[in-house]
């Protein structure tokens, strides 16, 4: 089921993995503990980079759409885990309506839908579609992966409530990232559980604000561990590049920096590998598009095309060693509540270790992900087992996971504060 | 994955695979709202027979001994199960203390405990194996499965904890249905979690007390599904035998009332079969033996025999239409908390379809049986698909697990009255 990897597995890695085996009742026990503090989003996906050298995720989907790329033996869990997320949140729930983004031409998208619903549907829920775009104004019908076809209705506003015609849902489950703003049909909803609440759409998410949420849990998951948090985590500096070419400025003094502290820790840890950033939006879905930097200058004159008042982050780049068949490939974690459930393998043939791997032309690879994440086998060598592996990835994507609840915790508008 | 089944599926059971299949999200929101009001047992094994014409639990298991049997695939299933049950009960959980039973010997035994172990460190807890047994004065060592040893600890008492040297848990899992009374070690456990309960154990338990209280399980879903419960539910008379040749009368004489009722039923649905019973004792893990009662006078000079003040139960024989090769066979459904995470079938090639198959000489055979009893496929003709069919196992079984959880509210002895 696993299909041939090559991983460069040297050094650190071999002993954060080997760490993370000896510490699993006491890491599992910590995300049990984290979990009384914190609520996990509803559902997340995240991407995770294993340079051999260092393990870190990189970008974490708050409104995943990939479900339909799991395999059909993960399923069970996705359900299990729908069962447990429902229960905490609405156990009276009877009805969900699912909320999907504009993507529905796309069959691997609408296979997604296929996946959510069947999912939530076992988890004993009715669920049905339904859309915020005002072109649709009737139910429309699109071509199913079996002989049923999804039917996407017109959401219908009622005393407060959203809904469809002659379907009034207790709860609401975005599948959209809100980048192109919030329908006002979906605002002011207080009677109904509406999830991920709606700052976990690009409208007001951050990129900066989830990694400083991410350098606190990757902080005190170091410290449980013994370890140098900088092996799970890529170091991060934001940019405002609305002061047009000042912006531009700025963002080559703090690319600059940045790649100056990476290559001190490579030489801290004898890396020979040359560093490089990422640079990418700091909101929004892909925003002017990721790109690789691999020295200052390369970000001449890339602010002034940025919308004004519009934020870079430029982050760590973390080179990938994984490798499926001869493309170079990145581990994708998919959970639902606390629980991984499954994932795969993004895999692109005309990129380098050092590129971003989410682009055209990227390949999905689904694995048989889920029992070997969730369990490992002690006592293999360390780097020598594929679930010791999956299972490393299975944390470090809930460490980005728990980051995502804090920094939901941080941006909500409806926050009690103690003081 | 799964062995060749041969199933006689005509007439009611399709009806009710059909009805189950259709009443999905009813049936799965139901057992999240009983759910909410009754706690599920820590884990359950169900024995169903499946007749062609009716579908029932007859035995349920508080302390099932048979994880071993659960192959690789079933195992994450377990272990998200197990981290739900750990953090409703107690997300603090460090360490849990295993106590089995006296079957050490027994590999298969051995290769639970193996399972259980590893499930819960999962799960995030130290594990360790602590007896109760007066002859183990010294930690014991039994060989596992692979270069591991089982070690087998002396329980210890201390300032009213239970625990073993060195090793302090805060919850003590039971795997032993203490048929030879509580041992003196376990009782008054006021300061640590104690999971099955105590009065979950042979020394409280009554199958009639179960059973009655699956009948009210049984009506209710029955109820939401419109359909006639004893489609589902295997009629059952208790009788004292404890009074000599009187008793040996009044259990004879109620297996013909019984007898009767179940020929009437046949009669209703045109079932050509002849009636059978299976009597058993009331309490203990097979008590006298069970034995099939074709005709009442089967029961004559019976009840002398069992000790003084003891008790049987009667109950409607469930014919088993399954075979593995060419065995009977019945399918038996493992339950953490309220999850299903797997079953096995047992086969017996010496019994008849009218005979109890938990007897020397069974065999198990191991199923791909979490998938498919999470995952029923719709739309596919009843009785066509085992997917269906170990779903609907799966709800019967649950139905079990939810009367196991009326019976331990009722004979709870620190149950709080509310009149």
């Amino acid at each position: 089921m696993v299909p041939h990897l090559v991983t460069a597995l040297a050094g650190p890695i071999n002993e954060l993995e080997q760490r993370i085996l000896e510490s699993l009742p006491a890491t599992e026990r910590w995300f049990r503990l984290e979990w009384m503090e914190h609520t996990p989003p509803f559902y997340t996906a995240v991407d995770v980079r294993n340079a051999g050298f260092k393990l870190a995720p990189v970008e974490t989907n708050l409104f995943p759409g990939g479900f339909g790329r799991l395999t059909d033996a993960m399923l069970p869990l996705a359900v299990q885990a729908a069962m447990a997320a429902i229960e905490k949140i609405c156990p009276e729930a009877k009805n969900l309506l699912l909320v999907p983004d504009s993507r529905l031409d796309d069959p691997d998208y609408r296979l997604n839908l296929e996946r959510l619903t069947q999912v939530f549907t076992q988890a004993g829920l009715n669920v049905r579609l339904g859309s915020a775009d005002p072109a649709i104004q009737a139910p429309q019908e699109y071509a199913g992966s079996g002989a049923t076809p999804l039917r996407l209705e017109p959401l219908l506003r009622q005393r407060g409530r959203v809904g469809l015609k002659d379907f009034d849902p207790c709860t609401i489950l975005l599948n959209t990232d809100l980048a192109g703003g919030v329908p006002k049909m979906l605002t002011s909803v207080h009677e109904q559980y509406l999830l991920p609440p709606l700052h976990a759409g690009w409208s007001t998410r951050r990129r900066s604000t989830h990694f400083r949420a991410y350098d606190e849990v990757a902080k005190k998951f170091a410290k449980l561990l013994g370890m140098d948090p900088w092996l799970i985590n890529p170091m991060v500096a934001s940019v405002e590049t609305g002061a047009g070419l000042a912006g531009s400025e700025a963002l080559q003094t703090q690319a600059d920096q940045l790649l100056q502290k990476v290559r001190r820790k490579y030489k801290e840890y004898g890396i020979t590998e040359k560093p490089f950033l990422i640079a990418k939006a700091d909101h929004g879905p892909d925003g002017f598009g990721m790109r690789t930097v691999r020295d200052a200058k390369d970000l001449a004159g890339l602010a002034p095309d940025t919308p004004e008042g519009s934020a870079v982050i430029l982050q760590e780049g973390v080179p990938t060693f994984e490798r499926v068949d001869d493309a170079v490939a990145e581990p994708v974690v998919y959970m639902i509540d606390r629980y991984v459930v499954g994932g795969f393998y993004r895999a692109h043939a005309g990129r380098g270790f050092d590129e971003p791997l989410n682009a055209p032309g990227a390949r999905i690879v689904p694995l048989g992900f889920a029992d070997a994440g969730v369990l490992p086998k002690p006592g293999v060598r360390p780097g020598a087992s594929a679930p010791n592996r999956f299972y490393m990835y299975g944390v470090v994507a809930r460490l980005a996971m728990l980051a995502a609840a804090y920094e939901l915790e941080a941006t909500d508008p409806d926050a009690e504060i103690y003081e």
